[in-house]
């Protein structure tokens, strides 16, 4: 059985209540592209005080209607709203477009209209899209229940949007470009059926090929994700996600209310759900076309021939520059083409066979480099000659390419010259580009995909956390959790690691000033002297932390004079002692700082970057979404500047970057045990040839809000 | 009296030598352009053979011809080149495009060729365009003196390319676009004319309003800079450089067989020179169009109105991505806005006016964010909607927009629903853009050009070399130049930044190991020892730099077994001694590269970046071309990732930022005073708070060659 969201993609019958004659009014607009559409199934209007609409009988209400509507279309005002609901999910009404705008204007009127509507949909069971959406369309059913002005061809792209103006123009955008829609889905507040719900949808759809989202805000971050990679694995979801910039999100918020993440916890939380995110609107589209024309791509090494120099460049030029690989010939494939082609060819790829070269050339050059076993695509670059028209070339080239098999992307670069040689070409199911920048933006986003999707097929194992270091943490965070303590001290923080297995540098407790002097002395090197206090979590602000102490005395002077500051600068903060290290070399590697943090919409997250005192100004960090397992720890130190400089380099040997990756598994062990556990920081974690030590770490629970008894 | 490069924009006669009935040749095509392009200037044809060429009278050579031609085309063989030349010039002709190909092919023959048509048109002062390239044209004379398929519309942009299969699609795909050109001039291989002969004759050409230019690779850097700073003083000059990537670069080697330097000092080169860098040919022309249509900026604060908030959000994430700037509205707009707007705009810029905002809401919200002083631009973004026609908005707004005033830029997002507003926006002579990505792409560049220009216009003081300096510079390379050496010694090299005031650690000799002890023992600080070689450039691969010795024994047992390693692993290098020099704490700031590089295109150039052992991996340079003045320096540290270091932050003070300054301002002398130095390099410069300090220094210079005598 079907669920009612089914309704929104084909209703038998759709009632339209606030149908209206005025051209220039929402329900006149609504009226006309429901008419319009050619929609087979029944259409009913209901005008409270006119008997016909565009020509129509006008029903006076919900109740008049002749029938059960699947669909049902609101275009009232806002007042009107929770009645309707009820009155719809009475007469058994599946699912309502709620096009109806303007209740934030209303302010708390608005948002009490907001939950009585919601709890009436429950009540029934009624399915709800909008408030203040543009409607929806669906194209092969001959279904335009939007205001947009046009709804264009039935195609395979699903489109759902979270701004209206967006919507409407991509609509109106689409259909002069004929670009054909399976459904259009505007989400306005979407008060109830969000992301999450349409995905499953537009997943199981058998007229839906991909589906291209523009997201502003994502309200619940682990359920959007689990819809959206069960979406990825079957059809290519393609994402613009706007509010990029801080000032962009400022923008999002004031706009949906929606308190929006950081930019790259939505990066991190698209690529986990293999989502493949373009910058641009227009992108939505072209890379859409793309991977249905890239089906066969099975690697990232692209082969270019071409019959000019200068394009080879500008293509060879953007794929470098988007971490594009050239193909290397293999040297077979050479000897070929040395035999078949002039001897001023390019002797490697980009494989320039020269300006007026016949069609045969190009289909013999074709033919071999696609064979070639290191080339996973060919780019064909051709720019107009006066000798040969290129719609011959196109017509030898054709039957060199099979569907489904080793991609063959076209760029018929000019005019007039050329357009007959795209269009066939683009009839025959390649790809087809204007420029060869554009060929390689679209080969370098069908790679992308495929090493997303290739990432959700991958077998991910999450090892259980061991019952002894689940009871070892929990007994460790006793002390805080009893006492309702938000930060742990750094020795609490630091046992924590070592039972996860992070090395840490040993830190012995001091009572007192002797105490601290005679850990010193038995050190026999240099050490740091903190001071220990459940009430102070920035110590160097107090002078909380001397470096390279020597010996029984110094340390025993400084441990007294940092008493005397702390009473002087914080008389109420309790102070518990001393904590002693032996001092560690800093320069024998590499600061690097590793992380975990809660967002506020995807939960939590790790990070891993360069660290010390600048680690911000660095600013050279890469994040994940938790849990990761080991293949996504190594990928995440590879986002980074700083993986430069843990392999060797003229002086110093390769850091332990095995010990860093065991490190942040540790961390995402500790997660999953510790789900409490707010914020973590260990910065430095001090990376050298010899292995890993976490220098100083912090860590910050979550303490369980006050509840008021009931 | 105007030079006889004219003739290759207006000449008054053309000669087609080689020209063809064959309908598949290329004298044929060039005939029929030549026809066909209206040109009312006399147009004469050569033909060896045939008595006529489309139906008209053809003469069997040269000098057969009934006059003499401006302009000569030559479609013929190579191999007649240089007699054709040779006659062509005595005749009188002033200029002749080459059009004929495939002298690479010939080998030592083509290159023969070459040098005789080159010597041939020397000889009679003829100008040559080309060999192999496409031809030229001038739409406005109705020349179409090429081989490319359509010559287009006449129009105020001159277009030059340095490769044919860009020139002939750029052409057939802008004639399709009804794009117009003043002039479109194919380089070819450039044996005579090049980039800077063309830009010295469009920079005074009435009919060019702007200069676009697609390079592969320049010959002579300081002609082209040269031409290019006076062209672009006067009028937009705006390039594509293929060959960015090493991977294009080589490409572009192979292609042109010219020598690519590296693509950021072309990018500094550009810079210098005030030309407009864009990444695609598209962009060529998109921002040509721009420029025009932006001429009344002043500044980089932009202002977004919009009738949505989902594309103003898309826009202000491309703003920002771009480093471009949100204008903060003025009190007294914000207010003018809230007495004007209803209760639920935005309250701030991006304004949005909301959904269907009548036509007055956005003339009047126009004119009050234009008279902002805190606004230079004004960006209006519409989506279509249901209720006001957008032709009817632009009608509205188009009064509020005064032409070289406050720049309006629209975006009309959609197809069919916006047509007609965008068309009448684009009439009006605003900018016009289909989508808020493409509108910022636009405005940034708008304001790039303007911050290019405001450089070229600003003052720029090279200040002489003080005579002192100079006749010290030189008595400290005496020793090197008088003996052929290439490279000076560490304590040369230092003696020469001290002697331009850069700040260096103070560097002792020590004829051998008692010496060495001694003068440690004198500094009574630990010292760093380094070997002293006229043959060891690289000290610290044969174990020549031991660092942190303290005292005169340690250091004399450094020195006897640096002696000893030295002469097994180099038995013939010289040892002169060693040098002693106090260890400095590279902890207590950062480690800088300062360095000077002989560019084979441009010069010498000078570097700035991330220094140490690791600097390369670092990857955090930027360079400017010298001389460079204070303004320069300044902007070049601007350019790094690690000025955000020099800053202070916790922990540090802020660094010696003016002494960096300086430093580099002191290289720039450095390279003047010393025209044979050729490479330089300060690794590190470690700046701290209190100042810097060059603690290793190495200098190279160009040794003459020796000249066999005459």
């Amino acid at each position: 059985m079907k669920s009612r969201l089914h309704s929104f993609l084909s209703p038998r019958s759709v009632a339209l209540v606030g149908a209206s004659d005025r051209p220039r009014s929402v329900g006149g607009k609504v009226a006309r592209n429901l008419l319009a559409g050619g929609f087979t199934g029944d259409v009913w209007f209901v005008n409270a005080r006119h008997a016909t609409v565009a020509g129509r009988p006008a029903y006076r209400s919900v109740d008049a209607l002749p029938g059960v509507p699947d669909l049902a279309v609101l275009c009232t005002p806002a007042a009107t709203l929770p009645a309707l609901v009820t009155a719809l999910g009475t007469k058994g009404c599946q699912a309502a477009v709620l096009i109806t705008a303007g209740l934030e204007a209303l302010g708390d009127d608005g948002r009490r209209i907001d939950i009585t509507v919601l709890e009436a949909a429950r009540a029934s069971g009624m399915r709800l899209l909008g408030p203040n959406c543009v409607g929806l369309l669906s194209p092969k059913h001959g279904l335009n229940a939007s205001f947009a002005h046009a709804m264009g061809t039935a195609g395979d792209l699903a489109l759902v949007a979270q701004s209206g103006a967006l919507m409407t123009a991509l609509l109106d955008w689409a259909a002069a470009q004929d670009i054909g829609f399976s459904h259009g889905l505007s989400l306005g507040n979407a008060l109830d059926v969000g992301f999450p719900e349409l995905l499953d949808l537009l997943r199981d759809d058998a007229d839906t090929r991909a589906i291209l989202l523009y997201i502003e805000s994502i309200v619940d971050g682990p359920r959007f994700v689990e819809a959206a990679t069960a979406a990825a694995r079957l059809k290519p979801v393609i994402v613009v996600k706007s509010g990029r910039a801080p000032e962009g999100a400022r923008a999002a918020a004031s706009h949906t209310g929606a308190l929006a993440g950081s930019d790259e916890v939505y990066d991190a939380a698209f690529r986990r759900a293999g989502l493949l995110r373009v910058d641009t609107t227009r992108a939505l589209f072209d890379v859409a076309e793309t991977l249905a024309r890239c089906e066969g791509l099975a690697g990232g090494r692209l082969a270019i021939v071409t019959n000019g120099g200068g394009p080879a460049i500008l293509a060879t030029d953007a794929l470098i520059a988007h971490g594009g690989q050239l193909a290397r010939l293999s040297p077979d494939t050479l000897a070929a083409l040395d035999a078949s082609l002039p001897s001023v060819w390019s002797h490697g790829n980009p494989v320039d066979i020269v300006g007026d070269a016949p069609p045969a050339r190009y289909a013999d050059t074709l033919r071999l480099v696609l064979a070639d076993p290191q080339v996973d695509a060919v780019l064909l670059i051709h720019a107009p000659t006066a000798i040969v028209p290129a719609e011959e070339i196109a017509a030898a080239c054709l039957p060199v390419s099979k569907p489904g098999a080793k991609p063959l992307l076209t760029c018929w670069m000019g005019g007039e010259a050329v357009r007959t040689a795209a269009e066939a070409c683009a009839a025959a199911g390649l790809a087809v580009f204007e420029t060869p920048e554009e060929a390689v933006d679209g080969f370098v986003d069908a790679v992308r995909h495929r090493t997303l999707r290739a990432a959700l097929a991958a077998p991910r194992s999450v090892a259980p956390v061991p019952a002894a270091l689940q009871a070892e943490l929990d007994r460790l965070l006793t002390a805080a959790r009893s006492a309702g303590r938000e930060w742990l001290s750094e020795a609490e923080a630091k046992a924590m690691l070592a039972a996860c297995g992070i090395p840490v540098v040993a830190t012995q407790v001091a009572a007192d000033e002797t105490d601290a002097g005679r850990i010193a002395e038995a050190l026999a090197v240099p050490v740091a002297l903190k001071l220990l206090s459940p009430d102070i979590t920035h110590k160097s602000e107090v002078g909380g932390v001397v470096l390279g102490l020597a010996g029984r005395d110094a340390t025993e002077a400084a441990a007294r004079s940092m008493r005397e500051r702390v009473a002087a600068l914080r008389p109420a903060a309790r102070l518990e002692g001393f904590t002693v290290q032996p001092m560690v070399d800093r320069t024998a590697g590499e600061e690097l700082l590793l992380g975990i943090a809660t967002d506020p919409t995807f939960g939590r997250i790790l990070l891993f970057g360069a660290g010390g005192v600048a680690a911000e100004l660095k600013a050279d960090k890469a994040l994940e979404l938790l849990p990761i397992d080991a293949v996504q720890a190594s990928a995440l130190i590879d986002r980074t500047r700083v993986v430069r400089l843990m392999a060797g380099y003229r002086g110093r040997a390769a850091l332990d970057r095995t010990g860093v990756e065991q490190a942040l598994q540790s961390l995402d062990l500790l997660a999953r045990a510790v789900p409490d556990l707010l914020e973590l920081d260990i910065n430095p974690l001090l990376a050298t040839p010899a292995g890993v030590i976490a220098l100083d770490a912090r860590i910050r629970l979550r303490i369980p809000r006050i509840r008021p008894e009931s």
